[in-house]
C-alpha cells in the first residue's frame, strides 16, 4: 500500500569531526521518503525553491517516489547548516533559513487523499493538522515533532496529539512533552494525551515502543563510527512506516518487525554524510542487517 | 557448581529523593552473593568489623551463602554514605570509611581453592590478583573495577586484565579504560588488553556484551521508578555468574541467558532501598520477569 509523507525537503551544510559536506540533500521528508521507498511506493508533499538541484529531483523520482505533491516555488529552498561535536549527540544549528518553506501550506493532490498510510514529519502542528483534514480515513497516521513546537506551539500540538494514533519522537522530546524524566512514566502520560502508541528514539541506545500494556525495545545496531547522525530519526520512521505500508495490516507482529527495519535503515544512514549511504543501499543489505539484529538480540527461553 | 566472590561487605547510608536509609546492608560482594544465591551455592570472601549486624550474617547464612571466608575483625566495618539526585544516574559519595577493609588481604579457605567460578568484585587490582594466585584452574573468572583504580592503579589493573577472561564494567569505566567514546571501539580495545569477553553495563539502557565477533545486547527492564540504583551492577554480575555456575558449562547460549537473568535480578534490586527487594524475591518472580524480557525484546524473522 502507498504511504504519504509531508515535511521538509532541504539543502543542508554539515560540519563534523569527519569533515564538511556543503549543500547536500537534506530535510526530514527527504530522509523519510527515501528510507520508506525501499519498502513501498511513497508520495512526497513538500516545497523547494528554484535552486533545488534538478538531479536530486530526478534521483527521488528514480526511486519511485511520487513527486506530484512536491511544489517548486520561486525563491530559495530551506537551508540548514549544522555542526556536530566529537560527542555526536551534541549538535549546533549554525544557520537556518526557511526561505520558501516559510509559507508552506500543504495541499494534497486529489490522488493522495485516499492514501492509507500517512506520516506527518516534523513541521508546525497546525500544518500537520491541515494535512489530516485532507486525508480520508487512513489506516495509520504517525507524526513527529520537535522542541521548537513543544515549547512554542503547545496548544496546537495538544490538539494534534488527540488525532494522531502513533507518535514517533526522541527521548528528549518525550521528556519535554510529558514533564517526566522516566521513560515509562513519560510514555504513559503521552498515551493519555491521545496517541495509542509512542515510539521513543534513543539514538545509540535504540528504540523503545509503548502501546497499551505492551513494551518493545530494540537496541541500536552497534556501529564503530557514527559518521553523520543527521536523518537517523527520519529514516527510522521511514523504515517503520514503509515496512508497515508494505504489509498493509498493522498487527503487533508487523509493528515489531517494522521497528527493526526502521532501526536497520537508520543504522545505514549514519554511516556516511547526508543520504549518501542510502543511494547505494540495497534491499539485500537491509535483509542481511536485519538478520544481524536477530543475532544481536536473541536469547533462549529458559 | 559453586561460585566464589571476593569483595566488599559494608554498611551503607543512602539518601535519595525517595528518603533516607541509614545503616543498611551494602557492599559489592554482598549484592553479588545474594543475587547469585538464587541460582547456585556461593562462597563469600570479605571482611567486616565487630559492629556488623549479627542478624545480617544470619540472613546471608540462611541463603546458603558459605561464610567460611568472611572474616570478622576488631574494628568497624566499611561504611559508605551516598546521595542520589533526582536524576538517579548522578550520585555523590558523602563519606567513605574503609575501616577494617583498609588492611583487607584476602586469603581463601583451602576448600575454596578449587571453586570453578570466581568473581573478583570491585577491590584493588592487586588484591584481585592475589585471589587469582590462590585459585586452581577455575572454569571462569570475571572481574569488575572502578574509576578509582583505572586512574590510580593502572599498571596493576593492566596486569590483572591479562589474567581475566570476562570483564564486567559500566560504560564510563569502558571509556576510561580504553580512551574511546564509541562502545564498539572501546570494547575492541579492551578485548586487546586480555579479556576474551566484556560485558558493559549501561544502567537504564541495559547491557551490551562483546566476545570475538559476537555482540549481544539486552535492554534494561523498563521500570516506572528506580528507587535505589545501589548494587544494580553487582546484582547483575551476581545473576550472570550465578546462572552460569548453575549451568556448569559456559556456552554462548548459556551466556546470553545469564545476561538476561542478571538483568532480571538487577531490575528487582533497584525497586527498593539496599537489598530489601532481594529479601522477598522468589525464583518464580525471577522466571516470570525473564518471560517479560522475552516479550520485551522478541520479534519475528522476516
Amino acid at each position: 500500500m502507498s504511504l504519504l509523507v509531508v515535511g521538509s525537503v532541504a539543502i543542508d551544510t554539515l560540519e563534523s569531526p569527519h569533515g564538511k559536506a556543503p549543500d547536500v540533500l537534506g530535510g526530514a521528508a527527504t530522509y523519510f521518503a527515501v528510507a520508506a521507498s525501499f519498502f513501498t511506493p511513497v508520495q512526497l508533499v513538500a516545497v523547494v525553491g528554484e535552486d533545488f538541484p534538478k538531479h536530486e529531483i530526478e534521483w527521488l523520482r528514480s526511486r519511485k517516489i511520487d513527486l506530484a505533491g512536491l511544489e517548486i516555488q520561486k525563491g530559495k529552498s530551506l537551508r540548514w547548516t549544522g555542526r556536530y561535536h566529537e560527542d555526536m549527540n551534541v549538535r549546533d544549528t549554525l544557520s537556518f533559513e526557511a526561505n520558501v518553506f516559510e509559507s508552506f501550506s500543504p495541499d494534497l493532490p486529489a490522488a493522495y487523499r485516499d492514501t492509507p498510510f500517512v506520516f506527518l514529519a516534523n513541521i508546525a502542528p497546525k500544518l500537520q493538522a491541515r494535512v489530516l483534514d485532507q486525508v480520508k480515513s487512513p489506516k495509520l497516521v504517525a507524526a513527529d515533532t520537535m522542541n521548537f513546537y513543544i515549547e512554542g506551539a503547545r496548544a496546537d500540538l495538544d490538539a494534534l496529539l488527540r488525532r494522531v494514533p502513533l507518535l514517533m519522537i526522541n527521548d528528549e522530546e518525550a521528556r519535554m512533552i510529558s514533564g517526566e524524566r522516566n521513560m515509562v512514566l513519560a510514555a504513559r502520560k503521552i498515551l493519555g494525551m491521545g496517541p495509542k502508541s509512542v515510539m521513543i528514539k534513543r539514538g545509540e541506545y535504540g528504540v523503545i515502543y509503548f502501546s497499551g500494556d505492551t513494551i518493545f525495545s530494540v537496541p541500536a545496531y552497534p556501529l564503530e563510527q557514527v559518521f553523520d547522525p543527521t536523518g537517523a530519526g527520519d529514516t527510522f520512521a521511514g523504515g517503520v512506516m514503509g515496512y508497515l505500508a508494505s504489509c498493509g495490516a498493522v498487527t503487533p507482529a508487523n509493528l515489531r518487525k517494522a521497528i527493526v527495519y526502521g532501526s536497520v535503515v537508520a543504522s545505514f544512514t549514519v554511516e556516511q554524510f547526508s543520504l549518501e549511504r542510502l543511494r547505494t543501499l540495497t534491499r539485500e543489505e537491509i535483509e542481511a542487517r536485519y538478520r544481524q539484529f536477530v543475532s544481536l538480540t536473541s536469547f533462549d527461553v529458559p
